[in-house]
């Protein structure tokens, strides 16, 4: 008999953590036992796993003994502190944080795309940002059949990647506009667009061009996680990347207006039946019924839809198109669960002898 | 003195006719009367101008004896038909549908970037596109300076570019969600994306990547709009333009990201300058302290704001940037009457002698 593994979900009180709990229900690995943490103050939370009650622990350096796969999604703060600590243990921790994504020690992995780079892992395997995520399922079946030259990237993201707080102060504000009639400008905002920065600007009925901090080069560390995790990704540094990352009042699932030129002039109908028969991917594009991804119909869903595909009207080899995926489903708990499903299919759910990563 | 003009405004029930209402409340235009006009079942209500009651009357083919200046915005079927015989009747029209923009005979005019073409009216001038114009008012001041090669526009445009039954649907959406939990993507929708399509999809929580009705190209018409419209305004059909038209839950103002690149490389420090200096254009870029345009801060305001202007990271050509703009405004009534102002301060409100509109 096969070995069923220990599983540890750490920021189990999110809004991530309580999706991988929902992905880990469904999913194909053997679990033996689920493990639930979180920070001292949502320790003793009794949530459920498939019907049984877990309490919640809190993370600490001695987590980790007995673990076999760890699902961090706590902050990338939590990550850089314990995630060492749970590969010293023996664990192998698939990190939902921007934390390791770019130490080239860590596979970064969207097992449809590159499941290949699991097999050097030390102990860490980062998950990429949510925006990235879609964008390259969306966009590997291009580059396979026609190679990929650049991409400009508009992005539709909902509140939700910005945490509980975050969709709790949307539904606030949004209420505030239409049940008590206050301007939008006057409304008032405590966390977008970004928890950690100085100033906070109101959703409802906004778009705020800004996701993450500024970077020195103007760009958002949400626009250059978008270059940098796709080179890295494609295993391509030549692939020109350049994001505009925006927050709208949309709950779940981002939408992304993607422009792409290929190398190869590629053909609309084979645009289309390439990312029909991808894994992850499902076609949605029929202008003449209004067929095209939406939001809300993404939402709950793994997959990535993707519509509105046509040719530039100038550029050969432009093509533009519209992806949509539920960015806490495949943009974070379930590209999470499904790395570590893969890690188990390829036999690499297993303890580090040489460990690559600091302890704090 | 000066000669007073009688001044009519056809469509003035709906959402933008009463903008252009209050537009002409402020305008500098010398007016003697304004006249009213809608269909015959809005007609014999009471509006206000200048704090005096107008009763709307019913647009018809006798409508414009003794009017100088008719604004029209009451659909492209009412500019079609009644149009032709405001100018025979003597008027001049500035008409904000779609109807006659790509007419050869029909200037059209944002006055911030080419007034001149005013001079060869033939009595209907047309009001561009709203996501037109206010990329307009951005990018001309870079084209002066650096000439333009391309533009890919990704917009984030406002339910009201939809009349005030759209306006009104999204409120209706909106309060179902949030007040009634009905899910998203079960809330019924009869309007948007666009009231003549034969489906009809929510627009709460959600991101529409369809504005108007699709073309055989599988753009749409408001997206076409962005592309033939700016060459006409730019005077120049080699400049490449693609754009992805999406709606998304704001009631007012249109943000648009545009990727540009320019015949010249153009120096960020001078695209801002360039900006700045440009009447109409209001430069808001400083992320170090989170300033970039929004939305809320956008309506009610004439100008079109600008931010996040960077560098492409890879083409040395190639700018990103946010604009923003009131699409009620700028992108409808104002300009219609900036319009009619430009014609008043170059003599250019008179009666047509030789007709060039078929009468129907």
């Amino acid at each position: 008999m096969s070995k069923e593994y220990v599983v540890a979900v750490v920021g189990a009180t999110g809004a991530v953590g309580s999706r991988m709990i929902e992905m880990l229900e469904s999913s194909t690995l053997p679990i033996k036992q689920v493990r639930l943490f979180a920070t001292i103050r949502s320790a003793g939370k009794v949530l459920t796993f498939k019907g049984q009650d877990i309490t919640v622990e809190e993370t600490t350096e001695n987590s980790f003994e007995g673990i076999d796969i760890a699902l961090f999604s706590a902050g990338g703060g939590v990550s850089a502190k314990f995630a060492p600590y749970a590969v010293k243990a023996g664990a192998v921790v698939v990190d939902n944080t921007s934390n390791f994504r770019m130490n080239p020690d860590v596979p970064l992995v969207v097992p449809e795309v590159n499941a290949h780079a699991l097999d050097a892992h030390n102990g860490i395997i980062a998950c990429p940002n949510c925006s990235t995520i879609q964008m390259m399922v969306a966009l590997e079946p291009i580059r396979q059949q026609f190679g990929l030259e650049r991409i400009i990237v508009s992005t539709y993201q909902a509140v939700s990647g910005a945490g509980a707080k975050a969709i709790a102060e949307t539904e606030r504000e949004i209420k505030e506009v239409v049940n008590d009639q206050v301007d939008p400008k006057d409304v008032k905002a405590d966390i977008l667009p970004a928890g950690g920065d100085k100033k906070h600007y109101p959703i409802a009925f906004n778009a705020l061009p800004q996701i993450d901090v500024f970077t020195d080069n103007d760009y958002t560390y949400e626009e250059m996680k978008m270059t940098n995790e796709t080179k890295k990704i494609m295993e391509d540094d030549s692939i020109a990347v350049s994001a505009t990352c925006v927050r709208i009042p949309v709950i779940l699932a981002h939408s992304e207006s993607v422009y792409i030129e290929t190398k190869e002039v590629a053909p609309i109908d084979q645009v289309k039946a390439a990312i029909s028969a991808f894994p992850g991917a499902v076609l949605e594009d029929d202008p003449s019924q209004q067929i095209y991804p939406q939001a809300v119909n993404a939402a709950g869903h793994r997959e990535t839809f993707v519509g509105r595909i046509r040719k530039d009207l100038d550029a050969e080899k432009g093509i533009h198109m519209w992806v949509v995926s539920d960015n806490l489903l495949k943009g974070a708990a379930w590209n999470s669960v499904q790395i570590a499903e893969t890690l188990h299919e390829r036999g690499l759910v297993r303890a580090t002898e040489d460990l690559k990563f600091e302890l704090k």
